[in-house]
């Protein structure tokens, strides 16, 4: 067996993402829902038993399962039918990917906020520390760069908690929706599978109305854009001319061992832009009636690598903050005497930038007071 | 002086998001910012006085604005220089697109509630009017058109919530986010003008953070989607094999007198499309420090083109709804037998499907009483 | 009337894409389909003489077309609704935006042109002008400015070729692209309309096979992408550490007077973005049958957004290089005693880098000899 | 070790851009560097023996060569590092993916042979079947399903032979494109590894011009595209009502055995999303000067994953060609009177559609000579 594609992607997010890992939510789901309908007294007890004991990944051939879910243009489709030879009869028929979502979801909530707490230590070590601001990639007025990582704490923080308040329900409706095969008990049974697996309910079926899909995508573009962000300015900040930050442990250059690579922030760009295709590849106009003809198929990769390239992106970001030096004596010697004179400007002769920049440390004391109060 | 593009958008919705709209928003943030600067005392009352009264656009050349625009690569510049030449001296310095989105994204919001009142009458009316439902455009299980509405609706007033709930903060943080020229008043001010324009207030400048931008366009994208899905369905119910509903005045066919085009379906897709390339573009990744390079400058367009073609969207929606003609007895001759044996392998001999579809209806019922409690 | 939207694109393209453009593009249609008619004697010489004296844009009300045209989905049918009322019977069906796209095309193609003059003179003056190449934007080893604006050059003049190659067929295919209503005369009559236009003939009729529209839309994004590379490297190269380039007269600012921005290049990058958004918006895929409903009416915008924003990458790049001042002292001074030092790993004590930059020179040499090749 | 996403693509694909495959194709071009170095007497012949003596993949553990590129951000740097332990000392510096992409390119264009020589057969077959045509989803005017067929075939054919004009240069350029560590033998030894490689030569480095990555994937997006048309089309034809089409061994459906669901149409579909997803990720505007620090790292993946459901999309489309059940009965049944009036509009008695489709059946012969013509 081969793997695909994402070098950039940390193992663990590889194998999270893996056909092995949605077989395993697969499952999980068809586990809860066979307990659901014991508990609404729809199946005797012991039938949800013998299909729990069959949920078992290691009696199901993965490959084997994916030659058939080309075949079947379904995924579901083949394990239901295994899941059946192995049990005798089931009432197993719908799938969704929130367990495995939610899973991942919650380990990239891990990793952003270990972002989020590199990106506080700079803001409070650097509240004072003066360097100059640049618009258009040119010297503006003088800041801090605890304002700098200020702003990148309220993009991360915020992202985290889009990301966190992402509404993943579970998904049972049955062929059309309306879980007409369970006649009068379909919405209780819904319920208790939704309890089962701790997702929120839906208010009707969201088999064509995939804004919980579109929306988690777009959480995860959020969170992989303020990673990208980050890995921008320190791109900019590292250049060989500017000097103000390094990656301590920069990647070695094969044919140039003077260069010092900011290598985790230019992973962290790379990921997003990954993450961004698959978020676009996302919108909730093209899903036919109710089941798409291809827009729902192709959702399986899309959210599968933007999960996994948000991960990247994260991890990225963190390790970047973890081993990045920032050279304060530098900052201070780049600012020209443009922004000094600039300061003067504003009727103060005193040309010390740190006085001046008593501006931006109640700003960065605001993003610091926030960023405390969202943990 | 020509129009551009965007044919398929309401004349209302052109006029919302042209450099004359752009110019008056501009003007507005310039007065509030003089207003806010008298209130805090840094600028004497009769000065803020006279600027606001130069806020006035008749005083301004659009096109020659926009010719200076271009050459200064910001289109606030030449307005500043021009205001200045106006008053003598200012302290007018940024500006945003807050005003100006707020307005038309107000005015979407009355289309969208109108789009979802005609949904809404929809699901009551066919709460129990039985139709195919389709997956994979084939016929699976009898649901009712009800319960198609319904998710129509749950989709719209779900697209409307998020919407509403779109935080568009005033932007105001002078050269580099610090408020620097402003010294100790700096928040201050920035209170005084965010309460003026009657915006939130964002915890540090977003100028690189483009979070609000970022939402606001896949808000726009969520309606437009929620439209897109309306009109594709009926694009296919009005099919001339399926012919189970129909657009009452039909767009007339210059060679084939006898079609009778969905053409507000048609549109309401077209412009849903229109809204999901400028969402694609805007991503918060790619912002240089302190102001972007490029970036930043690509908003502008994509911003406007995102609310007109979301307007659009929304009223082709709307009109196709308020025309729309139901045949329910179509919807129920088009129900094959297989459909009707379907019924039977559940146990119920009963081929009604009228009968069967009890499933549907308390689904319906839990979208209508959503919708009415967003209202 | 307002104009909308795109204020960086010089005011000749906006007028190229406006609504009259297309006016006056879909009467040349009209006209050329009369006399092709008359030719093949299908029509009098005198009812296609009435025809062409009618396809006069003076005659018709843009605005009034253009509510129609929402009304209808169809910018097309009012007008031939309002050419009939002026001519009385016509055999006018279809039109296409050949014609348009063609004088935008040709357009840009000269714009272009200059773009790629510009980069060549830079490549011979610099040949030899030795600086840094960076990669990861950290220095690597000795280049020549030369050799940077090679780069430029070769992919400018690749982008011109592969537009200037882009087939414009002309679409004449009748209701279902079989032009059934012309029968037997059919082949002959779309040949002569083809001729007339100056445009290529399709094998069959491209009505939903969008190829045509892709490819042109993939032409000008590759266009802009040159255009906005040449952006990004005038970006870096003018930052205040590095200071290598300047726009001779750029932007001022409103609140920094001391700062340079590179403006053109700004615009370059911002605008190819938008015709990046626009060329990702068009794909081929989803065209349903004989006729869209809803891709095909997306395209009108998107392509006039692509050619409008194209030309306006083009104009700025051009601008930008016209008056970029380039300081070979500060590139000289730049590079670091790391790179002389590499220069040395290769086993020559002569840290010059102009000798060990012989390597550039052939590759300069030999872009120069493809663009003058291609011109 | 986990497979990666992409359920729906064939597992030959998956393997042809696997990172086994990644790794043959990187050690490819070091054996071949090696032999080119050695022809131009740069290296005696007996180390470069003993380099492609280790230039085996059997030599060397992927998944540790991945962990070491995420640390490098580089998957070449731990190869050459490992293939210079292996060697001891070594001239192997840069790679490419040339050659992976040739190889799926050339297994791609057998595969859309395949598909072309299926619509060839279907519009050969069904030249003069009378179905209707249909604009907006409604009943237009007749046409014959050779037609429709025949449209297919120019789409596939031209897309095909897009792909297989594609220009695959190879990529040696050095640190900085100008192959300084070789000295004046650079140019000769480029030469001599493209002719190993058989690949064609590009006038500079192609490190920041990314042309030949974005054009193969719009090459790629066009046969996507293409495939996907043939996927809609069929998904429509098949539907219920429609019945004109249907897939011979149709996906089975595990809740509806009634169905006979357009499966690999379905598939077609989906696989083209995904292309068209990282068709749109890559543009050549963001490469900053001679190495770009992040978007050049986000080329791997997208074309790995453009590649791949490319591939999935022309295998389902031609599986779905080659077991197409054609009902030429229910497509005339289909026509309605209106078509057949449509008919006499034109001042024709008789009714017989297929009389009326003689102008259809010389645009299918024109298509099949361009087929044959381009095999």
């Amino acid at each position: 067996m081969t793997t695909f594609g994402p070098l950039f992607v940390p193992t663990e997010l590889r194998e999270a993402v893996s056909d092995a890992a949605w077989l395993d939510a697969m499952l999980d789901v068809e586990r809860a829902l066979a307990n659901a309908l014991s508990l609404a007294e729809l199946v005797p007890a012991h039938v949800a038993a013998a299909i729990a004991d069959k949920c078992d990944p290691a009696l199901y051939d993965i490959e084997s399962l994916c030659v058939q879910g080309r075949a079947a243009g379904n995924p579901v489709e083949p394990l239901v039918r295994a899941l059946r030879e192995q049990v005798g009869g089931d009432e197993a028929r719908y799938v969704h990917y929130g367990a495995t979502s939610q899973d991942v979801v919650d380990s990239a909530m891990m990793i952003v906020a270990r972002i989020a707490e590199g990106c506080a230590r700079l803001a409070r070590e650097h509240r004072s520390s003066p360097m100059a601001a640049r618009t258009l990639l040119q010297h503006a007025v003088p800041t801090t760069f605890g304002y700098k990582a200020a702003g990148w704490l309220v993009a991360v923080t915020q992202a985290r908690s889009t990301l966190g308040e992402t509404e993943l329900p579970a998904q049972l409706g049955g062929a059309a929706g309306t879980l007409a095969a369970l006649g009068k008990n379909g919405r209780r049974v819904r319920s208790l599978v939704a309890a089962e697996l701790e997702l929120s309910e839906a208010i009707v079926a969201w088999h064509t109305n995939r804004r919980p899909v579109v929306r988690l995508a777009a959480a995860l573009d959020s969170v992989a854009a303020a990673c990208a962000k980050i890995g921008l300015d320190v791109v900019l900040l590292a250049q060989t001319e500017v000097g103000e930050v390094a990656e301590a442990r920069g990647g070695a250059s094969s044919t140039m061992p003077h260069k010092r690579n900011p290598v985790r922030a230019v992973l962290a760009r790379a990921c997003a832009r990954g993450v961004h295709a698959q978020a676009s590849l996302l919108t909730g106009g093209e899903y036919e009636h109710e089941r798409a003809a291809g827009a729902w198929h192709a959702e399986w990769n899309a959210i599968s690598q933007a999960l996994a390239f948000t991960g990247g992106a994260a991890a990225a970001a963190r390790e970047c903050l973890d081993v990045l030096e920032v050279d304060k004596a530098r900052m201070r010697a780049n600012m020209t005497s443009d922004l000094l004179s600039e300061r003067r400007a504003f009727g103060d002769d005193d040309p010390d930038p740190i006085t001046y920049l008593g501006s931006a440390e109640p700003f960065v004391d605001e993003a610091l007071r926030y960023y405390e109060g969202s943990v």
